[in-house]
């Protein structure tokens, strides 16, 4: 282990900076984005493949999570409706316009509320929306990871369109 | 910035460690392993949705990057084969158990190989397989994403077989 102190040395020294993981997401968020565009607006309300969501229902579920779950790592505010104890997601507005608006202030939101996040509150342990307990990273790695997740298979439905999706590599990093 | 030089608050103020991440990868190989698992056989090598690759296919383009990948991120050499100019990917062995012998081969060969990677290391700049140019911790985050995304998709191939696959938040982390 390195023990100088100096505060440069020690801001190198990490495998990846909370800015890099943001412009990372970002990144996914990008193209996330644009499959919602090259999406026809019929089947982003209909297609469904063996019994699973609509990809608008699968957006929903991002847009639920991204903005607020930011908010919730950030503040350790979770803002938990009682009321929804099965954590149902909110209903798609009727056109991916009206999504997409959705899509970018959950955008605006995550760069308003994730450089507040300090470096040992990543670290700590927190139950993300009242009902999923571990670290504060582990929370940003899901949200991330599920929208992947999510988007792999909206990749299988515009190919089942005989659509050609954006490529998966064409992120900014 | 706090600037007390002590090796413990140094250590622990970081988003997330290496060891952390590569927890979180192993997490999400044993879960990509539980759903070749529960995969058909018949349709591990047969099943193909809009023209795209049999979950065999995408698991060799895994298994061919997982292993190499993280040898090249720790040591810089990316064993390129110039006879192999379209980077195709390996063909499947005809069997799943033979598959998943390579796939775990391909876990103990990240747990070898991660730990070597410093911190410095990370924040490099390196071509990946001698063609995709970017930080290190990118290559990384890489190739878990592309896990992610090939095995969101393998999850629609396994429900229009009317299985259900095992549950994505269902890892260790």
């Amino acid at each position: 282990m390195d023990t100088n102190p100096t505060i440069t040395k020690t801001e190198e020294a990490v495998m990846i900076s909370p800015i890099q993981m943001l412009a990372h997401w970002q990144g996914h968020r990008a193209l996330t984005r644009k499959l919602i565009e090259v999406f026809p607006e019929k089947e982003f309300y209909e297609l469904r493949i063996g019994g699973m969501r609509t990809f608008a229902e699968l957006c929903m579920e991002l847009i639920d999570i991204a903005g607020p779950g930011v908010k919730g790592m950030a503040t350790g505010d979770w803002h938990i409706d009682q009321s929804d104890e099965d954590m149902a997601h909110s209903k798609a507005p009727e056109t991916k316009k009206e999504l997409l608006a959705l899509w970018d202030a959950g955008t605006e939101t995550i760069d308003q509320y994730w450089p507040r996040i300090s470096l040992e509150r990543f670290q700590e342990q927190d139950v993300a929306f009242g009902r999923y307990p571990g670290p504060v990273y582990g929370m940003a790695l899901y949200f991330i990871d599920n929208e992947i997740h999510h988007r792999g298979q909206a990749y299988v439905y515009l190919r089942s369109l005989g659509i050609e999706p954006p490529a998966f590599w064409d992120r900014p990093n």
